[in-house]
């Protein structure tokens, strides 16, 4: 017997068609001799809709009262859960995030999470019922309020409660087979990885694939929680995010797969002295503005000048709020202008162990230079090649890169690039 | 400073456009120098739409989860006043039933309240913001599960919280100017009561008047809550239900008003042995099956047969589970058969003592008779005469017993039918 924790997402859920098939699928599970607890998303466009409600009422609402609107969505969705499942003649409770024991930070719309404490989840397991559980909230710990954990919620919320359950397995149900060496929308011949360690999962989720949620994978990986990500239309074995053993970290360069990234833009700062803490002040300007900046680069000195240009990678959605917050700073830190440029794509290459195996980065650079592709900002880690280049490049550099590596062999599990072999 | 607790029923809250006007009209009472707390109930029709989608997936969902998933209606009225009144410049923080202290059995669906510990109310009121309770709700002593209170289940949230708030009044804003001396549908000249007593307001609600359930009233009697029931619409004074003296209520024949009921039938059970233990194998029958019987009338024994008929009337909501009932005990009684009669009013006339003045019938029954309506049950409190009529004379009977009593007299604030004057 083993303890499940499933989580579904809204589209799982979206009408009550479809809240039965979960059902089915849960109370199988069940019937099969496992302790199975749910975790569900709000209905399809419920979260979107409470929003347009909130919005006719005040356009900037108070975040607590907006967190204690949008919780109204899980309720609704795992009570309907709960009410299929024991159609079946199955039992099922559901379980608001503060009954679940889910504890949180007060930071209201992007709470984190500081404990959990699942006394009622266990409780109603040891009785042999299914557990329903809302994904997505929590309560603070400090004001006992309603809090919700922003995106991807409902995936942490899983993996925290499968960490606190000792559970044998996070399933993460979603509406892909699992996750693929590439964006098959762009890559054809893109394969499904069969089992991915958390290190790569977080940098391929930090590189843009949108399958798992960084915080997500985070939480497993520090949890230690076998992440099992699937589709909910099949019965398929998905992708398995685990510890890989040691050896395989080390001794070999294994390539997992190519991300893309299209949210992106890129802020270049024009003409700044060439001294010592400018580029300090640039990035303080933008972080007091609550800005993550990705990527960064600095060109050497411009002969004769005593000038330099700074660039770095941002969401698009946060380019406005950066270029004012740096217009505010121009003249005291002198620099001449900024440049926005928001027609950049980023693309990764992950794999564990690439770094000690000089042959990765010469056959992805020369994969890239076959295609035709422009380099505009390269960064690195111990697992993982980002570079940026023109949008309209984007598509073609993933595809040369994926077959560079044969990604897409259907005999290789993971493409062995050099090392002792397997 | 008075400390006002005010509930808003669903239609008043039924679009964000109602919910600014409430907003309005809750901050205008804070700026004037009051505590307010609000109990809302869930917007216009969503509750009728949860129950649509629980029919969806469940034509006998278990009443916990029911509750869950009806309970995220008045999450959703609460936390968009919140927002609401918060853009209008005051603060105001929304708390559930659990949070507000609203402790109850754990009957999910008809859960009765136990208790109200209402420190974090008291704590947003000290702390100067206006409270936002859910109405309706509750959470389970035992269980701790959410539960709700069933029908008028806002209104008695609101009298409980004024009765744990010690506070000076509990108002219940509905879209009629307040309890009138009938049905002004039916009687045109019908006039606002200005202020009734808990005991007539009690015969009221019990006899058909809809505009507060009995249940609230009961809870405001026993913790000598002052109601104050007026129109959302407008700013005039309503109807107090408070104590009145006790030598108004004592030596005065005080006629309130009169209400009418169409929502009951008449069971008659025919050809019961005219021997003791009879009538009350029948009521067992029937209360075992759950329902509540209203009027009762026994007819003596029929001459020479040694058998009697017995009648009651009861919800037609409970007509088919009554005879069910009844049929599975007729051999066993030894009864021949029942008749079910669904074409009956009822018309109760209520007023403070009004039992020690016998004039008060004569002239009831008089009025009556003139208009050539014929009574079939009667039944009498020490502040209520009822009678049960064809349905199609119930109209005419009410303007009737209305006419006598002069209750449209715009000069009388109550009738003083007999007595000492005033």
């Amino acid at each position: 017997m083993a303890l499940v924790v499933a989580k579904f997402g809204g589209s799982s859920v979206a009408d009550a068609d479809k809240i039965k098939r979960v059902a089915e699928r849960v109370v199988e599970q069940r019937r099969a001799g496992n302790e199975v607890c749910v975790v569900v998303s709000a209905m399809g466009d419920t979260t979107d809709e409470l929003l347009e409600l909130a919005e006719q009422v005040s356009p900037l609402p108070p975040a607590r009262e907006l967190d204690m609107l949008l919780t109204s969505g899980e309720r609704i969705s795992m009570a309907l859960l709960a009410m299929a499942i024991s159609k079946l003649g199955a039992e099922a409770r559901s379980f608001t995030g503060s009954q679940a024991g889910v504890i949180t930070t007060s930071t209201h719309g992007k709470a984190r999470i500081i404990d959990v404490t699942p006394g009622r989840i266990r409780g109603a397991l040891d009785e042999g019922a299914i557990a329903i559980v809302a994904g997505f909230q929590g309560v603070s710990q400090d004001t006992k309020d309603v809090t919700t954990l922003g995106r991807g919620g409902s995936d942490t919320t899983a993996v925290a409660l499968a960490a606190a359950l000792h559970a044998d397995v996070c399933e993460i149900y979603t509406d892909v087979d699992g996750v693929f060496t590439a964006d098959p929308r762009i890559v054809p011949n893109a394969r499904k990885i069969d089992k991915i360690s958390y290190e790569e999962m977080l940098e391929l989720a930090a590189s843009g694939a949108k399958v798992l949620m960084l915080r997500c994978v985070e939480y497993a990986r520090r949890y230690s929680v076998p992440v099992h990500v699937r589709s909910s239309f099949s019965t398929k074995p998905g992708t398995w995010v685990t510890e890989l053993p040691e050896a395989e970290l080390v001794e070999q360069a294994i390539i997992r797969g190519v991300a893309h990234d299209s949210s992106e833009a890129k802020v270049t700062v024009v003409g700044c002295p060439d001294k010592p803490g400018v580029a300090a002040a640039v990035f303080r300007a933008v972080a007091d503005a609550d800005v993550n900046l990705d990527m960064i680069v600095q060109v050497g000195s411009i002969a004769g000048t005593g000038r330099t240009d700074i660039s770095f990678t941002l969401p698009k959605t946060d380019g406005r709020t950066a270029l004012a917050a740096l217009d505010k700073v121009r003249a005291e830190i002198g620099f001449d202008r900024t440049l926005y440029d928001d027609h950049i794509g980023k693309l990764s290459l992950i794999g564990a162990g690439m770094k000690s195996h000089p042959g990765v980065s010469a056959r992805f650079f020369g994969a890239l230079a076959d295609a035709g592709v422009n380099v505009e900002i390269i960064s690195t880690s111990e697992i993982r090649i980002s570079v940026v280049v023109r949008d309209t490049d984007l598509p073609g550099a993933v595809k040369a890169v994926h077959d560079a590596f044969e990604l897409g062999d259907p005999d290789n599990q993971a493409v062995v690039y050099a090392g002792s072999g397997r």
